[in-house]
């Protein structure tokens, strides 16, 4: 994961520049973080629904790898979003949120085609995870589908608008990475854990 | 698996450009989506015997060595094929045809071993494998080796053939990933689930 | 973990003269050995936590997040640090030292957010696994934040000072990396191991 | 561990000289074949070790941080060995020998410490390894300390002598890579299964 993280370079600086050097440079780190908070939404994600599989067959393998495949493009309009904002002009900027657009939405389609496996699939997944999770997460995937083909028509019009929706959508992504329903798991865990204290201390009292 | 995966880089543009710019690269689309494609069916290939497979002895892990030189060497021949088709004369043509095939070849040869090694160590495989699995598995392979060889001699006199059969071969793998005869664990999969949810269905009834 | 590590590179030299340059280019010995031993501490720590987790939830998970952005920034103010120590004036240094400082103490605030999450998470650590261990835990973090605050600060006056506390808090580290209660794990499997000795000693004895 | 092997890059060529570049490369495949084997060896014998341990304590972290260093370090001092034979004097030959002598050695003796700790600390192999196991394998990596350190002295006068024993050893230890004394796990799993058949067999005879 941190391969796909982009490295902050030393500045070259003469004696005394230094501080101004690192100051200057400030773009790279917000780059920096905003790199390291996207690929860890993306895990995030990625760990909660594989912590839920017990199996992998083929056609799970085969939406992972659209998932990987269309995950691993990103930086790539990434790149061109963020030139085009500074050295394009306004039909370059258009041309650069569509194909954001058009990228992001496909890695949202690969979630979509991920959940439906696993909802059509139910034997791939844990005995304890409700047969209603995955079917409820393609309408988090559906979501994203929808507000990037939104926000692709949008841009080209509005190309802030567009922006907005960008930032937008891997902050609820992060927020929402243990899915819509499910705070099930921590829940059972630490019920579990409390129930079994709470016996404990009644045996020592009886 | 991604750091085999050819990168796609932002093309210098000036303003109003990028569109034609973005156009104009497309052939490196095609190569990382081919690219990508290829590492996939080999990873699924690799997957599907390493599902079933309980334990590595020796002789396994020398033919998975084996197995990942050849298919590590690979970039070097597709990048000679694809410079010579584009550079070089008809002489060039055959001898990066003759070495693709050659490589290619000794990847096939590579899963013959490997595929064989598990047929003649059957104590290597899961229980629940078909011990008719890997002998047939051995017959993909050859067909592999076979091919390539013919594609290898036909490609000295109709280069434009060899390049049919080096581009028919990863689909007929990625097709056939899980096995010529084998179906079989997802089946298992899924009439055991679902026979589990007939009998709760009948005990409810009763 | 081998990528962070520095590469040493084969000098260039003319006939008779590689002892020279190899002896010429040691101060990238020492880099790499250090870079190596720094590393080495984080995974042994890392390894050592991760050893008594038996699951990791969504807290968790982003206190990993967290620790490992962190711990991925420090060659950044570590090339600063040994630039602006060679090339620098005075000023630079303080801002080196204080750079280096903020980021290292971020480190140890990392490792302080996930000792404290597995404490107050307790369900989430192997069962023989004592209940007081992560709560101590985070005096040994907190041990951290304390020295590269004040490191920081006494920096601005004495940079040979917080340079001395940048080089002991990895040692200590080091030496700690199972804790500062615990060597529990090793004794148990030991003693375990030397009690079964024995019983099978009196077995045949009697 | 395709990231230690060295990559073999596509010649330029005009037209109809792809052939003679081809050939005119040979080295880097040798170089190429030499690392891929070499890495496999240490990789085959670091497998065949940790097959055998339950669980890694932290003297056995340690020995294998030594072993990470030392195995990380030998693309350096090969490198050197290899240019000073082609670009440097009969001088330089020599302490690009002892370098390699010197840093070959020091993998053998962390070799040598991992045994020893595996030794001293048997409760961390698996059950079913004989006590005698590590300790006889003590004596594979002290044989190449004593090797390595014959050739560096012997190195002094006769540096092919050196080039010997460098390329012997590598050799020796991919043969024996599963240890001196062991076939064990093999059989143990193949006699199983053997038995497990004649089993079946009679079973269905009567």
């Amino acid at each position: 994961m941190t391969l796909l993280v982009a490295e902050i370079v030393r500045p070259e600086h003469s004696p005394g520049q230094l501080l101004n050097r690192l100051v200057e440079q400030w773009p790279s780190y917000v780059a920096f973080l905003a790199s390291f908070c996207y690929t860890g939404v993306i895990w995030l994600n990625h760990r909660a629904v594989f912590a839920r599989v017990r199996y992998c067959d083929r056609s799970l393998h085969l939406a992972n790898l659209f998932l990987l495949l269309t995950s691993g493009l990103i930086p790539f309009p990434t790149a061109i979003l963020s030139s085009s904002m500074q050295i394009g002009n306004g039909f370059d900027a258009r041309i650069a949120v569509v194909l954001y657009a058009t990228v992001a939405g496909s890695m949202c389609l690969a979630w979509l085609v991920l959940f439906h496996v696993l909802s059509i699939h139910p034997w791939l997944i844990e005995d304890h995870i409700s047969p209603d999770f995955f079917p409820m997460e393609r309408l988090r995937a559906m979501l994203g589908v929808v507000c990037y083909a939104v926000a692709g028509v949008a841009g080209l019009s509005m190309p802030k608008l567009a922006l907005v929706i960008f930032r937008a959508l891997p902050i609820f992504y992060g927020i929402t990475s243990e899915g819509l329903t499910e705070t099930r798991i921590r829940l059972q865990f630490g019920k579990a854990h409390r129930e079994a204290a709470a016996k404990r201390d009644a045996d020592r009292a009886g």
